[in-house]
């Protein structure tokens, strides 16, 4: 399908009819989302694809997202609460191995990763892996409507609780975002017909000549 | 072009090749990029295509961003510092106006978008208004690639430089992201033939059963 076609079908569904996507298209999706651009190619978030129906029924416990028990699948987009100079080591090694480089090759390239990452306090880096963790939603999000499957983004969900149940802690992780996946119910999603409201591009776009 | 060809295709070009992208490609990019989901659908963020010479020459003087002078076109997102009640009530009427409905019909809408934003500080609102401006940046490299127009995301910019320059502060905008877009100059461009590095999906992704 055409990208702007995909992207005027989706929206974010609140009602799903309870069919399953079939694992090869969330095998797509997540292939997608891994392919996702993020800052110097480091990856500073980790996914997690909940099918713990205990989990999923806790963390919708208090909340309005009925859509977290309700949709086919659930992803949770993690963030690392800190990058340490381990992470950089740990990538150059990985990027040394894959481009069949010496580490030494990439020198230049870790350095200038340390100085500007570490100079950087936790709250500021924690803000930038959670940003990067927004991209790959957004990668996520065409993605899945690109496979014809929808979607649900969410920010207002219980994050330390989440964080509790996946011991997200532990792993130096913190929750950032949910993505819900699955079929619209067209007849019961008061939004399934509504007009997507966007602003007419020339009040979001100027030109600068 | 298949979506998983398209991620592959894109790196972050280093190395442009002086080739001008055509206009139609450029409003395709734009078009896609106001349709990129949003939360809430409010879009707390604007775009400035840099046509001016004379800023981009100056927002490349003393960056290592040879792109943002060298690229066929450069874009700026930026954000709202700070979202206000009147930031809610316009998306309100705007919606209302776009989905033929009274604005009364959206009072509870209204309401709790009220509460969750306006309860927030203006930092807080700023780093979500820029976690949007993100998502869109991801949409625009996935449309520009799938249009086969290379570019560019870049974070590390003089953004207070570029705030002065193109007079946001008075627009309650704060730039966050630049996207150049052009052609990437194969030969030139010491990363044009290397091997895209990604985390394998099993470490990137966990099962949570």
């Amino acid at each position: 399908m055409d990208l702007i076609n995909t992207l005027n079908w989706r929206y974010a569904v609140k009602k799903y009819d309870g069919q399953k996507v079939p694992q090869e298209k969330l095998e797509r999706i997540l292939e997608a989302i891994g392919l996702t651009a993020t800052s110097a190619g480091i990856q500073p978030y980790r996914l997690f694809v909940i099918n713990n129906d205990q989990v999923r029924q806790q963390l919708a416990r208090d909340s309005f997202n009925t859509q977290i028990t309700e949709a086919s699948h659930l992803i949770a987009f993690t963030a690392f609460e800190t990058i340490t100079k381990e992470h950089i080591s740990d990538f150059i090694t990985f990027m040394a191995k894959e481009r069949e480089l010496p580490e030494t090759a990439l020198d230049s390239y870790k350095n200038s990763l340390e100085q500007h990452i570490l100079a950087r306090t936790d709250h500021e880096n924690f803000i930038w892996s959670s940003q990067q963790a927004y991209i790959a939603l957004g990668t996520g999000m065409i993605a899945a409507a690109d496979a014809k499957v929808d979607a649900t983004p969410m920010e207002g969900f219980d994050s330390e609780k989440l964080d509790t149940l996946l011991n997200l802690r532990e792993k130096g992780l913190k929750s950032v975002l949910l993505l819900a996946l699955g079929y619209r119910d067209a007849e019961k999603d008061f939004l399934a017909h509504q007009k997507k409201v966007r602003l007419p591009l020339n009040e979001l776009v100027t030109q600068i000549d």
